[in-house]
């Protein structure tokens, strides 16, 4: 297969799913940022065929949708479970953990957000993750959902310290994909490098 | 396999899309409607996987998620395309036209939005439809996917009558999918019973 391009803001948001499934898989990618608001970005986007990115350019393909991107890749690669009911478990997953993320652009200015809406999510994430015991939402073998279920576990961590603590089984694979030794110096040099959590809410890293 | 019992509110919104799918290709479903704000749902509520519904139940298992579900209906019922660029394509197409549907529900307020944000989400999906010639989004096989566009395009309809009149491939689709036998007595009934949009906006049919 060509290259993979990847088109995304500089910044992490939903485009560092797939940037992290790239990095910790060894797969060779172009990883090409725009700066917000900038006059490259202003030129892509009405190319885009949604308005947005990410963008994935590759094998004679144009594909968008953060959500159709990951399970793309999923099936591509592997990394998409090996029987009907894994399958739908990581789809299922996927959407329900990301609807937990959202829930954030609209009730982030409420009081309650982390001490309540946000606990509630991790709850039943947390349930969910210990229906298949090991190491990764699977069990034994990593998916594409675990690369995005550490993003955002580590977006929650940037805004609160400690919020992963009632939730032993998300804080041990949080932990344990921070170590895994394809990621380690990407994680590593991100944070250094103070790359923005968000195209939203920029200082928030 | 068993009955498939499909847990939703009384009104259309997203368990829609899965009630069409159901309707028009004969499978056999319970449609178990619940009052929005009543005690049944009350009850219901800490039972579900993420705290809402959709909710489908069979085959022993437990299926949550809108995306997840029509992903896996159109997986079980040969309504998923029949290549990987077609599979794509339909997840694709789910979600970039569901993002347009989102998009109201933080823009509706807004002087333009039926004006402009609306009208360029349509060209949009006007183009893609486009890409394959025929009477549905792959050509000539309908998918999943048809039924959640169908069921856009209905609701912004009943926004805006004649905001299709711009879009003819999408316009002729949606006349064509309002034609189909198995739906059309269904389909009657429903705008008879003034059967609300969303759960949200319940007088906006």
């Amino acid at each position: 297969m060509s290259t993979l391009k990847l088109h995304y803001f500089a910044v992490r948001g939903f485009g560092e799913y797939i940037r992290l499934l790239f990095v910790d898989n060894h797969i060779n990618f172009e990883d090409v940022r725009y700066e917000i608001g900038g006059k490259e970005w202003k030129e892509m986007k009405p190319k885009m065929i949604f308005g947005h990115m990410p963008y994935l350019k590759g094998d004679g393909l144009e594909i968008v949708e953060t959500g159709a991107i990951m399970r793309f890749l999923g099936r591509k690669f592997d990394l998409n479970g090996s029987t009907d009911e894994e399958v739908y478990f990581l789809d299922m997953f996927f959407e329900g953990s990301r609807d937990i993320r959202y829930t954030f652009s609209f009730q982030r200015t409420e009081e309650d957000y982390l001490t309540k809406t946000l606990p509630d999510g991790l709850q039943k994430l947390e349930n969910l993750f210990k229906i298949h015991p090991g190491e990764f939402i699977l069990g034994d073998k990593i998916s594409y959902v675990d690369y995005s279920l550490f993003e955002e576990l580590d977006v929650y961590h940037h805004w609160s310290k400690g919020i992963l603590d009632n939730f032993p089984a998300l804080k041990e694979f949080w932990e344990r994909i921070w170590k895994r030794p394809n990621l380690k110096e990407y994680l590593e040099k991100r944070t250094a490098d103070k790359v923005p959590l968000s195209a939203t809410f920029e200082g928030n890293y």
